[in-house]
């Protein structure tokens, strides 16, 4: 057998050590934000060991460009934020400055007083307003952030915020961005050690990961308002495969993108609806984000959401 | 046929677009370091596409933490540096400050003369060296960097830059720490789309990647000093495996490590013995790096090849 349902999965793969402080963790941070707005954003692609000592392990394509944007400006729109995020995926803020970036915004002399850090003159607007940003939402604690790697990881620690977030029923939005896989090898079936080399070929059977929406909207947030993705590469098949998962999942929103386009191009489908988002190309010239544009959606619809009796 | 030679795999496999640029400027800074000692390190795992519009892939477990180190090592050994890193792993300087770190070193304050960062003074001492040691290595231009994702363009790439230090002969090092796929899907084998999930399970079938240390140390860089790296989980096959590289490839030196001890731990294999390299408990509580101690021996080495007439 192959397909599993939930329970099976949880009760076959071993829970991170970190689970429960995670879970304590979470239920502080929402009593902290209390009667406020709080989203949980999940970020990056989630890993599936081939060995039980990990050298080999399937990924899925996310470098945490969607989830870390989405994060400042649900920030911004006064949102509480639990950022699960891939262990080295891309960071909300630090983002703005990738590879050494951040190193050539800065200068180093030596004066009478000692060494001297300045910041050079052409880069630092952008430094001191990214700063500026990082700066206030840290004093505010308004974010919290925790990391997995493997996809158990990911499913053991969604299920525990989930639960968590459960307390602040209608204020919670679940933005469900990361790139979860659809296929994994079970833990007993795993090898000990490095596959080795010495053969002509390797067959490798994946089993189908169970749909966790499926519990997540009826029974662990059941009155949260939650807003799944789906990637696809083929166009021909995106609004079928997004609206299949609505009538199945009955949750609020599925955002649609293609591989290709989604940094430009999403599509918002609801019951009622598709609603399309586009980055004009003066706005992509300016350096503006879809992301400002699906979460300013987004809010909108969660108010209307919470203004319901 | 599963197993396929080096030649067939570059006739079947398509080039990086960047492969001409890319060795025209490997020609360029060997020009520009003529007859000094320069070194290319490989970094990071290779990727393994499931699908041509790539939405899953096989990954080997490195963040690129031995090759970034290593870089900072060989550059202050006076070599000039040609880093062939995974895209997004672990960069050399700015590995110090990972996550937000960076941002925790700065303050933002508003002055009359409009805002001001400042360093803070806690932190400040490690980004003062360490930016001294960027800006330097920037302004001497002995750092060249070339990203990669694929195993595809990995090997594309491997090939181009040793035949071009091959100009350089025995002043040319390479030291191969990327952690490289075994096993592939070829092109012509990859389904177009996104493997759909409405199936019960999945098979997959991967190939044989070809031993490129064959026609590396054969035919592209023979006078240069080439060295492996062989990273295990089973220590009772760590020096059997080291040694049968040895004996296949003739290359100079194999440095064995296994998966749970290799940040403390390693053994430099040659011909004729197996030199321990460990870090003590106080060397590791001090901050000190296994790579400090790998290029120190490897220099040596190196220097002996380079008197031998």
């Amino acid at each position: 057998m192959t397909a599993v349902n939930w329970e099976q999965f949880y009760q076959n793969q071993a829970p991170p050590s970190c689970l429960d402080e995670v879970g304590k963790n979470v239920t502080k941070f929402c009593a902290k934000h209390q009667n406020q707005k709080i989203v949980l954003v999940t970020s990056g692609g989630t890993t599936v060991p081939m060995e039980h000592n990990t050298v080999r392990f399937v990924d899925n394509f996310s470098a945490g460009s969607r989830g870390s944007a989405s994060v400042e400006y649900f920030l911004k729109a006064g949102y509480a934020v639990v950022f699960l995020n891939r262990l080295n995926s891309l960071q909300p803020f630090i983002r703005h400055f990738p590879k050494q970036e951040l190193f050539d915004c800065l200068d180093v002399s030596d004066s009478q007083q000692g060494p001297q850090i300045t910041v050079n003159a052409r880069k630092g607007q952008k430094l001191v307003r990214i700063l500026k940003e990082y700066k206030q939402v840290s004093k505010e604690e308004k974010l919290m952030s925790v990391s997995f790697s493997t996809l158990s990881e990911y499913l053991w620690l969604l299920r525990v915020i989930s639960q968590e977030l459960n307390a602040c029923k209608k204020h919670a939005l679940l933005y469900l961005a990361a790139a979860v896989s659809d296929f994994y090898i079970p833990e007993s079936k795993l090898p000990t050690h490095k596959i080795q080399s010495n053969v002509q070929s390797l067959q490798v059977s994946f089993n189908l990961v169970p749909k966790m929406l499926e519990p997540l909207v009826s029974l662990w947030v059941p009155d949260a308002f939650v807003v799944s993705f789906k990637l696809e590469t083929d166009e021909s098949i995106l609004i079928s495969k997004a609206r299949g998962a609505l009538e199945k999942y009955s949750h609020k929103l599925v955002i649609g993108n293609l591989l290709h386009s989604r940094k430009y191009h999403v599509l918002i489908v609801s019951d009622a609806e598709e609603h399309e988002l586009r980055l004009s190309p003066q706005e992509i010239e300016a350096g503006k984000e879809i992301e400002e544009k699906i979460i300013s959606e987004l809010v909108k619809r969660h108010d209307d959401y919470l203004n319901q009796s």
